[in-house]
């Protein structure tokens, strides 16, 4: 079994083989500079639609891989599995959260279709490397999550909310934010708010649907980004007969890095 | 009918008029600042596999929209019809291209799904705003297309080569040429190949498979861009029983503006 004295300085792999040993905890930090993702397994029957809505929605759910059915590799990661290597996942039943597994093999079916969802987390990193600073890591906890009233373009059976992360950001370096994370369109790119959580139609910040609550320091911005948590609401709004997520904030570690994902 | 000197000057709703009553013309150079896209439609059960395969090779097929079953229009343009408004259409059965036609109301069912995928012809405008020459338009042809010996990533029933447009590019341009195209990923990015065209199986440069040979200028360089055309060498490779695509060359004219597709 890996052991580990710092999650930031673990590899991907090493992450990986950590959760796949039963650790339970919000991937946030670790094994730094390594790509991780959301994870969306449906049955083949609703794979398109899901593959569709994210087509449609690309800010919130950028597909960085789809598995062939039944298949839980990815070509993220030689040697993963998706249904061991995360550290938590949720299934779900008509749309309806049933339970919450740290291994998904007992609910994998054969024909599932696993869908790898670009994270904010990928940006993160980057935000760090230019001294930005990220409230919910020195804070210790999840990233902030919001259902909004910004609905997404409905794709087939699939229809439902926008989800957004938050992240409180220093006034002065809110235009930062913004031009590092524009340049990584495949993982959730520029945010799609500055500013009065209203305007998402998010009453309460205090209140995540997702997630931690995180402090602001003084002179801090709410800074709103598409969130991979969105194909989440979309199930619970859409009620497909069956589905496997991550659960939030408990992500799969890909060996991708996150530089991969600059285009600038 | 819509009457025109240059048609570089109309709008995408006028240069679509212009095809729409039966003008067949390569849309080079048409229409300036208006995104143009390549056409792929596929009966409904066919449409997983080609948006997976999208999914799948982004850079030769970054998939701008898809059509819901049956409807002919496209979000990228109100008012649009996919059937009438592109100036040539290539019909192909079995993986066989069976016959052109200028209009594809006759041929289009009522289960096609349509899906518009990102051009070179963008990236071109925005190339031609840094002085970067295009010897294509300069020469009064259409843009020099090859099918490659690198093999795109398989999604389903459906495999083939990338092919690949060739532009020639002055040595000291092709750094900006780079820098330009990679800002835009959703129009195929940043070029593939710069140098040895047999370093992508390519023999002869003055024998395309699709487009116009066109004539280096002293100096040039040929760089490499993945095509929109990369879906019809898919259906040639994988034969599904029906499809219409663009004629290369002969592009759908969008209200989307080629500057919405820049990242930087």
């Amino acid at each position: 079994m890996t052991t580990y004295d710092d999650p930031a300085t673990l590899t991907a792999a090493e992450a990986r083989a950590v959760f796949r040993a039963g650790t339970e905890r919000t991937t946030a930090g670790w094994a730094h500079g390594y790509t991780q993702t959301n994870l969306i397994a449906v049955p083949e029957e609703w794979a398109y639609d899901v593959l569709l809505f994210c087509q449609r929605n690309p800010q919130a759910c950028p597909v960085l891989d789809v598995s062939d059915p039944g298949d839980p590799g990815t070509r993220l990661a030689e040697g993963a599995d998706l249904r061991t290597d995360l550290p938590r996942y949720r299934i779900w039943q008509n749309g309806v959260l049933s339970g919450e597994v740290s291994d998904a093999c007992g609910m994998w079916r054969s024909d599932m279709v696993a869908f790898s969802i670009g994270c904010s987390f990928t940006f993160e990193s980057m935000l760090a490397a230019e001294g930005v600073p990220l409230r919910h890591i020195d804070q210790g906890r999840n990233v902030a999550m919001y259902v909004t009233d910004v609905e997404c373009e409905p794709a087939g059976r699939l229809h439902g909310p926008m989800v957004v992360s938050l992240r409180w950001i220093p006034e002065e370096r809110v235009g930062d934010a913004i031009r590092i994370t524009r340049a990584m369109p495949s993982v959730h790119g520029a945010p799609v708010h500055v500013g009065d959580p209203r305007t998402l139609g998010i009453g309460d910040l205090d209140r995540p649907d997702f997630g931690d609550a995180v402090d602001a320091e003084p002179g801090d911005v709410p800074v709103f980004w598409a969130c991979g948590v969105t194909p989440q609401a979309a199930l619970m709004a859409s009620r497909p007969p069956f589905a496997i997520t991550h659960a939030p904030g408990h992500m799969f570690v890909s060996d991708r890095l996150d530089s991969e994902y600059r285009v600038d």
